[in-house]
């Protein structure tokens, strides 16, 4: 077996290869966000609440890393990346996963001309999941396919997870986007407290409701090149009732890619595009209308010398906050970043980051609840998770605030 | 916030700056070595030899393991460091700290433009203390204030610990060989021994006293550029009738900083400058009056071109310990030394090695408690780390040696 | 004491250094293969199949971690190696030991001209056993000497590990490959199954025995550099009756070395060479007669400018393995190779990985198992290992498999 072999798998639709990566009914290998299905997403927000509450406590946490400390991870993380691969380090830790890295491009053995699928193979005869990012397009998928033909074999066959890599999709980044806006849109701002503000909002919005669905999104910046829109869009087009704006410069490397939009429409998302913050539809701003507010930075690394130039050239401002611009927008719209922001553009300046509705660096820490229970539900402990959970409520003679 | 938002707070003194990283009595941040009361030195001493007797047993070691388990620690050190960072990880360790790090300095998101205060909040979103070493002077410092201020903020904040940086203080450094002059001052060279050691030494020594007042320390080599003499003179300011020499080749680089010397004297301390290790006073060599002597490293690596060739014309022979000199010391006077010691100038042959004065690898060993226990002080279990120990001796039917 | 003052120490013979890193019987550092006695490996294959079927439980995997809980390792890895290290890595992870790394040659106690002795008695101040792989020729053997000075000096020192260096043996390389070969041997390829193959095979191959002993043993390639086929063959030469066969081309610089040679035929050790896989002996094929065929890379990164062209010259293809070589050998024999393989030589095309006798992944992962019974063995709590499978394995009602 080498890459090759497993080239006319890629071509194949979303919907045929996610089952590969499934086994009766659970995640095998997370590769990309269409495996998620509402029922999976809303499964594993719970658990994240459930991992977060648990850690608040040295018993739950002690628990929590009970659960998992006979697994070693192998964080294959050869395209830069920070904030990825410390949140995954992180997650595994809170699970008790013992974890080991290789970071460097030009590991000795690639020297030695191995094979990338012999390293994948070595990792997989020490570890017991690969979390990897690596600059080969489509590689985690190929790893995903060999450790499919050695568990076809009978031999050690460990799960992969994309940590988001080349032009695909990043789909633990997704997922910590939708368990942060379900986390918002439950309003409860205090653990265990009754939906207090949730009832406020509810005399002043009269039309909001629980949850992700029923909502408009607005994601602005480079659209072109997020793979963390791309992926996200997908889940939302999950739920029901969502409006998706696409705030982007007229370029055709920042606006929303044309397959992206084709597959939104399809799906019977309704989605409209604007080239400014400060857009109006049907003589309405759009700020006063969006109920989440997603930006990004222009990704520079991955300009061209021309894009380079022609971007230079674009009036930015457009696509920036400012206090102005929150002000106007609804008193409990979050305003998310995949971060990092960038301090010279400044889409988002830090004066902005005292506002309730700055929710980035929450986004953040929510993601090192979203991928630890995502690996719960890859190492198949959940009913071990909710016994912890259970047990850690009923003996402090409080009722369990998250049933099953 | 950003960093020059910080810049007018750096310039306050010490005493005003040392209230806002402290909590009710107890640290909050560690900046710089003024923060450390006498009365916290001799608590963290007290602290650090229940952590390293505990960990003489399986069972202290793992009883200590499970104090901090459910913390987790980013070292960030862009700043290369061995040594600090190594010892640091093993602190954590033994405290059953879960360790990340970030050593490249070229990280991607800086890469990407992330400020260096976003870079800060993100680690503080995953992990639970940061202990950091960065060549931005007085870095730590503004990472301590924008905790504070995400404090009262009521968002998420984590304690900042200064790992030594740039021209900055090295506080734990300065705390560890506290650690190590006290602990040399008990004479007792084996764990609960009775004080035969000190009783034959007063006899031969009557002016000898316990503990590290009443001593004449010695500091030589390079003790302009040396942040950790200048962290230890502070602390050692805070005893009782300490004599301080300085012994430095005539170079401007070289010699004691005068601000430092200005506040020595006003503290009160005696303090005497030499040029040669031969050095007398009133006709008696200084070795021979000294109780401790402090060697340490001319850091060649911040030599400008100009100070590269005068110091390429000093006769360093007088700031060099040789087997002759170390003969002529008190018989009890260790010999520290921060580390690294340069193979080449040899301020301290490997023949000394031997010595039962040199102190130098005991000094680096209790670096390692010494942050334990600072550690232990930061997340407030200093009453677990005393349960912890009184049951361990308990158990064994022996008096507990050190109490509360 | 500096590294020339063990130079002397160097050019003994080793059995003569073998006492020095040995106490009571037990290793007290592992620097190269002829450590191991024939005793001490079989003990090792009994610890490593122990630890690995503990692995295979929760309970017994949480158990193994607590048996060196209280350790930690530095792992200093300044020659670039991947697998090595994450074998190692792993190995002290099963074993609860906290892991520690050093792997950039150029550290900035080195830039501050520290000697390499001191780098390493610093880390045996901080931890508790230094596994390492140096450029320096002979660098463990010299800081296994350094820890024995400090010893007999009663100051504090940690047992050493040659991680495999420079021109040196790779001990622990070999101790895999013989715990691979003594598994493989024991024709049991389920757990706790009656030895049925086995007992097939015999029905076949009527000379087949149990065990290393008695069996033809294939080396092919690189065997002029490769530190793995001269540490092996040491260690089969304690076996009885063992033959070997040298494939290799005929260039000075890939040929068995000619002192390896007289050292086997001095041990009595039936050897013989060939210049081809397709060689015949008393016109019997020796692919027939091979028992276990271990190949390896050539080692391209190490050719001089003149040995490039020399090599490049040379017909390769009779040291490559092909579907119709692997045909024609014994249908029991083990292919082995230290990995990793050259993807562009293909020395072993991947369509042999499907072969049931294809034992290389599996050789890998056993490397972590053998590793972590000598560490096992290292910090003498084999009992206790013993302790914990027998518990294991009376818990489940199930008689113990592996007697003491």
């Amino acid at each position: 077996m080498d890459l090759t072999d497993f080239e006319w798998r890629l071509t194949r639709p979303a919907r045929m290869k996610a089952n590969e990566f499934e086994r009766e009914g659970r995640l095998k290998h997370v590769i990309f966000a269409q495996q998620f299905t509402r029922q999976l997403l809303d499964k594993l927000c719970v658990m994240a609440d459930m991992i977060r509450e648990l850690s608040r406590s040295k018993q739950g946490s002690d628990d929590l890393r009970r659960l998992l400390s006979h697994k070693r991870a192998m964080l294959y993380f050869t395209q830069p990346s920070t904030r990825t691969f410390l949140s995954f380090m992180a997650a595994c830790q809170i699970l008790g996963i013992t974890c080991n890295e290789v970071r460097d491009p030009s590991t000795s053995s690639e020297m030695k001309r191995e094979s990338p699928l012999d390293s994948i193979r070595m990792f997989s005869s020490y570890f017991d999941v690969i979390i990897m990012r690596s600059k080969l397009p489509d590689f985690a998928e190929c790893c995903a396919y060999l450790m499919n033909e050695l568990e076809r074999q009978e031999r050690r066959s460990v799960p992969i997870v994309n940590g988001g890599a080349g032009t695909d999709q990043h789909p633990t980044q997704a997922l910590l986007d939708i368990y942060t806006i379900q986390r918002t849109f439950q309003f409860d701002h205090r653990e265990h407290a009754p939906r207090s503000r949730f009832h406020d909002l509810r005399r002043r919005y009269t039309d909001l409701s629980l949850g992700p669905d029923r909502k408009v999104y607005a994601f602005c910046g480079d659209l072109g090149r997020g793979r963390t829109v791309r992926s996200l869009v997908e889940l939302l087009s999950l739920f029901e009732d969502v409006t998706l704006y696409f705030i982007a410069p007229e370029h055709e490397t920042l606006k929303l890619d044309v397959d992206v939009r084709a597959r939104l429409v399809k799906a019977g998302v309704d989605l409209h595009e604007f080239d400014s913050l400060d857009a109006t539809i049907d003589g309405v701003p759009i700020l006063e209308k969006i109920d989440c507010l997603y930006m990004t930075r222009i990704q520079r690394e991955h300009n061209s010398a021309q894009q380079e130039s022609e971007i230079a050239a674009l009036d930015l401002s457009h696509f920036r906050l400012t206090t102005d611009r929150v002000a106007r927008m609804k008193s409990y719209a979050p305003i998310l970043h995949p971060f990092p922001r960038d301090s010279v553009v400044q889409e988002i300046p830090t004066e902005i980051d005292q506002d309730p509705r700055a929710m980035y660096f929450r986004q953040a820490r929510n993601g090192m609840w979203a991928r630890a229970a995502l690996l719960v539900h890859l190492f198949d402990v959940v009913d071990d998770l909710y016994l912890l959970y259970d047990r850690a409520f009923k003996e402090h003679g409080e009722p369990s605030p998250r049933g099953r």
